[in-house]
């Protein structure tokens, strides 16, 4: 282990060297020097390997869902074997399931978006849809501070969208752009009463409207803090604030929403941007918005509701913070919330019962500061235990630290307290954390998952490009205690811990779900029985095809269309057994989809091709399941 | 584990019934019971997570080079942690790298490409590349009968393509689509003297050529055969054959290679495929078909040497075997070739020794068999421990069964032997297996991995689409061991368990790698070093922007173009430490490319959004990490 630390040592300070000048961490020499480390010993790996390995024939006991990063897909891992059970494609294409080729998928990703966006994905071959995303934080919706197992959402960084997925059947129903702003990062729901709101941070400032009037001013950018309404999944109002916001939050009283800003100089370049000893946290009082928007005190840009939330505003509040805070984070004990320093080594800790104080100008934002304890170099998140315990990644450091917000609110108040209980090495350069419900009033201090940027030298070698390394940390004793190494692909930003009990799927389709209203509407229009049926329906060059599958079969052997014609494929797929999933694809047409059980899927595509068309399952369903095929002849032109 | 079994065997029931009369398995009842089975009870479990969880700290002892299916990439995993450690993008577009959207991947997917399908891609918004493929079997390059860490090579059954993956940068360099043929399947390297050729079936019968002259006239349809030079990744011939050809492999000698048929009726429906009671394999004679088309006894079609080998050629033989054979495995005795029995309960054995008489025609196919043991319904596939062992799956019976070779030749040649030693339930209905080391001559009888094609109750619920299960049995002992669950994503067909030490993969990009030749030559013309320089070269409408990358900085802040410019974003990444790859995202352009240390990539689109865009990196790098951006400013047209 020494050697490992030399290294990360060694490569913090190239690290650090880089930075130059502009940087403020070479005075915080010594600040990693705190507490004693847990080091992990080969005893302590083996005993841990117990807990973490779930053995054949044994569940996890609770849900990961994850974000994938710029792979633009979210993830479901069991917890704690951190087995990736299921891929859910939102703002990526996948070859497998047909997401952003089948006419669902496609309605699904087109519908939220602006008429611009559509204007250039449907220009120069680009195909209509994005084919990438940059997906970071994946959230649940909450009821009454909890989870309550409906929904996921989840920011796109690359395309400014945020998309929801059903926890029904774990796909993605509806995606939309945000208007007004540019590059959504920071994601959090409503807590309470429920969500409800979807909080999102637009994270570059851009000129409003960005049609060209407007390029080499940044002083005219500006920075939006959007409010999705949860169940529509339309946006309910928008706030313009100072500065570049970059994470937020929620509180558990339902009155205030949270936003770290990074850059307070508004630059556009790195030294710019890091200036300032000081940038704020926005607060945003959501009542006074919703009274706002009713009063019609707002602009209405691209059909939204713009509130003015810049400084000065009754609607928001800017509290000074050091240099550069990342991670926003809210309590389980539903009082404090904590900002992270990232380049000062101190995170600072807000009582939100002090807030109404502050908006009335009774007291002064940094009179809500409660605690600010110095923990390490580069605090970027928080996590919590439930038991007044918190835990903050320590970029720099490559570390965990956990510490105690009690004793951190002491030693402010100038009583002879050291928060820091305990720290821990991770590998390397951390980024979110986590903890087991640890966003919920139920966090039950049991796991705390370190997403770290670095793996190097933790696994094989798999060429220049390297897994990132999320990191599964036993909390139930006083000392943190490293459980498992998880290899991941591409970045992962972000991640929550759910209790299996809150999730409840179905195993299979539910007949005429909405997820495929528009072939339903369709195929009664044709006087065809989705599932029943095996038909072709020409109208004029379009041509539907009508079959249903059922192990080892489709409905239909061969079909004949002629060069040209527009088809559309659609197969309900009428196996109703657990995991009988089916899939169809049409060889050298680049078409494919999933069709679960029950479940109807459709694809349109133009038969410019002649010949012989071989189309097959490509979901292993049967002994004779290589013998699930069929034919598209078509007749040349 | 009773419930489980009872399930499996209910599940089995159900679709043996699906299967109507057709089906020749009501015959075999009864097979399933020959042997022992090894129950797991939870004691056996855990000792199992002591060998197959690899510690914090400790290192897999071998890669696992695996397919994803439909996904369309390839994984590399750790093995015996069963840890997915990278995907390496082949067939699918991947929103993270940008494979599929970099000028480099797109000259790659694009350089093997036929004509028609070049013009198909590149018309109709279709983006130029496919979006989906079907990866089925990831083999490496051998040298002298064992893999030499050189090259993987893959097959994509959805758009008839073979691709090779560089095993010192991890990345795919080449991929070609197989003229005169559809749907590529089975796939394996010729194992001596080396790698050399790439055996690749096709799977579909189709027309040559397939262009609409002749449509629902299947008795006109054909099979191809095709040798690759998997050192220039182009077709060194084809053999056309009788029948449906499946999965393929090659003997230890260089001489010949074998490919199973499981349609030898030609048929285009389910029940005239399993129609007959026996199908074939059929033997390739290298040496022949070397002279062969050296003599220029072939005929040339798309440009590729096309020998008739079709019944009573002299360039094959067809052994027959019983009904629809399926996997096909060459023993690392050097001797032994196993065809899989699929619908029927035994697999056939033969001895390669055997076959310069066959060819000779001194003995009858049949001839050749030196076995057939009744193993248990639905056997598709066979691994081996190098101790003259073999591992079959068994599909319908959920079940891996471990037999001996030459008991097995005892009990054909009229001895009494049991070749059957264990049998242990899986779950459930397996595919592919594969041993460590399993297909070379290095077979070291350590790890047997089932890739089961449905997982139904063994994770928590994802909802209607299931992962697969893949499991990972102990097989040093006399006693096959489960030791692990693997849940994967889409429904990976086929893999291998390399030593660590075979693979030798480099930490960093070599400057002016092959990989971006054509970005190396354009730099040049533009009088440009990669990497050093910062600048913007107009040429007419196109722009080419270059610039470097250093963690935390690209080394420009900004540039402009005009609306409609093309530009070409080409970024070098000087950052030479382990693991520090950055990205370029240009947000709300759809862009995004992955650049490893040391790595050049570059990306090309039309700036037709006037306007302030960001681009950043999506690689997290640094502590400042998100202030590594810049703006691209598009003046309106």
């Amino acid at each position: 282990m020494k050697e490992e630390n030399d290294k990360t040592e060694k490569e913090g300070l190239t690290r650090r060297a880089l930075l130059g000048g502009s940087m403020k961490l070479t005075a915080l020499a010594g600040v990693g020097a705190v507490a004693g480390f847990a080091v992990m010993t080969p005893e302590t790996a083996h005993a841990a390997a117990n807990k973490v390995e779930v053995a054949p024939g044994d569940l996890d006991e609770y849900y990961g869902f994850w974000s994938s990063g710029q792979a633009g897909e979210m993830r479901i891992l069991g917890m704690p074997s951190m087995r990736e059970l299921m891929r859910v494609p939102v703002f990526n294409r996948c070859s497998a399931s047909g997401w952003g080729s089948t006419n669902e998928s496609r309605k699904i990703m087109r519908d939220g978006m602006l008429p611009e966006t559509k204007k250039y994905l449907d220009s120069g071959g680009r195909g209509g849809v994005w084919t990438n995303g940059d997906l970071h934080h994946p959230h649940m919706s909450f009821t009454d501070g909890t989870y309550d197992g409906r929904y996921l959402f989840m920011n796109d960084k690359a395309n400014t969208r945020v998309a929801r997925v059903r926890c029904d059947v774990m796909k993605c129903d509806k995606m939309i752009e945000i208007p007004n702003t540019a590059d959504i990062h920071g994601l959090r729901p409503q807590k309470y009463p429920r969500t409800g709101y979807v909080f999102a941070n637009g994270e570059h400032r851009v000129p409003i409207p960005n049609d060209g009037s407007i390029l080499d001013e940044p002083e005219k950018y500006h920075a939006i803090f959007t409010a999705i309404d949860g169940d529509e999944m339309k946006i309910a109002w928008q706030v313009m604030v100072d500065g570049n916001l970059d994470n937020c939050d929620a509180d558990y009283q339902g009155l205030y929403a949270f936003s770290t800003c990074y850059n307070s100089e508004e630059a556009i370049n790195l030294s710019g941007m890091i200036a300032n000893e000081r940038d704020w946290a926005v607060v945003f009082d959501i009542k006074a918005i919703e009274a706002g928007v009713k009063a019609g005190d707002f602009k209405e840009i691209s059909g939204v509701p713009v509130i003015d939330g810049r400084k000065g505003s009754k609607y928001t509040r800017y509290i000074p913070v050091p240099n550069s805070p990342h991670g926003c984070n809210t309590a389980p004990d539903g009082i404090h919330v904590v900002f992270n320093g990232k380049l000062s080594p101190t995170v600072t800790v807000i009582d939100v019962r002090k807030l109404p104080d502050l908006f009335a100008d009774k007291i002064k934002p940094r009179d809500t500061v409660v605690a600010e304890p110095e923990l390490g170099l580069g605090p970027l998140h928080t996590a919590f235990d439930g038991n007044g315990n918190a835990f903050t990644t320590l970029f720099l450091d490559s570390q965990a630290v956990k510490w105690n917000i009690q004793k951190a609110i002491d030693l402010y108040n100038g009583k002879n307290a050291n928060p820091i209980l305990d720290k821990i090495d991770v590998h390397y350069q951390p980024g979110h954390n986590h903890t087991s419900m640890g966003e919920t009033k139920e966090a039950d201090g049991k796991w705390l998952i370190s997403l770290n940027k670095f793996s190097k030298d933790r696994f094989i070698n798999v060429g220049p490009l390297k897994p990132e390394n999320e990191q599964l940390i036993d909390i139930t004793g006083d000392k943190m205690q490293l459980m498992h190494d998880g290899p991941t692909y591409a970045e992962p930003h972000d991640c929550i811990i759910v209790r299996a009990d809150v999730v409840n799927p179905d195993s299979t389709w539910t007949k005429g779900d909405s997820f495929w209203a528009e072939t339903s509407e369709q195929a009664k229009k044709d006087g065809v029985e989705l599932g029943a049926a095996s038909e072709v329906i020409r109208d004029g060059n379009k041509v539907r095809v009508y079959m249903f599958s059922i192990a080892p079969n489709f409905s239909m052997e061969k079909f004949s269309v002629k060069q040209g014609d527009e088809v559309t494929i659609i197969v309900s797929n009428i196996d109703s057994i657990d995991d009988l999933t089916h899939g169809l694809t049409m060889a050298n047409y680049g078409v494919a989809m999933e069709i679960g059980p029950q479940q109807t899927s459709s694809i349109t595509f133009t038969a410019d091709r002649p010949g012989v068309h071989w189309f097959y399952c490509q979901w292993f369903c049967h002994a004779l399941h290589m013998e699930m095929r069929g034919r598209m002849l078509v007749e040349p032109a």
